[in-house]
């Protein structure tokens, strides 16, 4: 509780609450990621973190389109999990010396990313449509979908390559 | 990067990295259980939160069978993500006044838990199998088809009852 009593009352403040959230962390992970891209090696990796990075700022405009339709001003409120998402994949990176065993744990740092955004945009179509707000659930839930087949490329990418690589550093 | 250098020099030792991470982790989220519990209203989510604090306890005794399958000692890395996914929890449930609109924060808390896992237990069996280690990639695997199976139910009970409850609060 804050120091001067508590700011969620309702389900309506939750769901604005969870909004400033997501749109905290679509900013940090913009951030992170051209990091990402500086450091893979395995070029269909670093092509699909560049595409995760247009995507990531669309989903920053969507979320926005939401703010609007819901009646409250954009913000953001800090969120220790995407912070600790992102400091956690920093410092396994920063301990590996091979660069395709690397990618791998940069394919796996991306993918803890995605099911951190589909755990919130999942719950956040749940509230607003539990609210009424159809409109907000359908713009939230092209950024899920794009989530998904983002999670779904990248497993498909670590199984199919970039673990086979690491893999094979290690023979 | 370490002080003394990078400890990560092949996919085995990122495999190595990843099980004392999850095993971290299992613990935090062992120790964190009992207070969802204390703090939820609805009987079926603190139902819910019961059963996953066994299946917790259950998945350390697997992760000790795969730290032997693979032939190290089970020991534990600090991880900042569950770290964070957990303070983020906390920092929520404290600015709640509530109840119903608490039982829908922590029904989402605990999903966030369970992606973290379902990332985490899904990266770990793709690495054994490349590894060669099937047998580990088995133990793995049950625990991953647990937290999809919690994650399946804590969706349903919050958008059947939980959401619905937290909605009428704000009516």
């Amino acid at each position: 509780m804050s120091l001067f009593g508590a700011d969620i009352h309702t389900l309506d403040d939750l769901f604005v609450h969870g909004l400033k959230t997501i749109y905290y962390a679509e900013r940090q992970i913009a951030e992170t990621l051209p990091k990402m891209i500086e450091m893979a090696t395995n070029p269909e990796l670093r092509a699909g973190f560049e595409q995760h990075l247009r995507e990531t700022e669309n989903q920053r405009v969507r979320l926005e389109q939401v703010f609007r339709q819901h009646g409250v001003e954009a913000g953001e409120t800090t969120c220790p999990a995407i912070d600790g998402i992102i400091k956690a994949a920093n410092a396994t990176a920063a301990d590996i010396d091979d660069k395709q065993v690397l990618d791998a744990a940069l394919a796996f740092g991306a993918q803890m990313v995605e099911h951190y955004e589909i755990a919130q945009y999942g719950t956040l179509i749940a509230w607003a449509r539990e609210l009424g707000r159809n409109d907000c659930a359908a713009v939230l839930d092209e950024n899920l979908a794009e989530e998904k087949a983002t999670d779904e490329k990248l497993t498909q990418l670590a199984e199919a390559r970039v673990n086979r690589a690491a893999g094979l550093q290690t023979a």
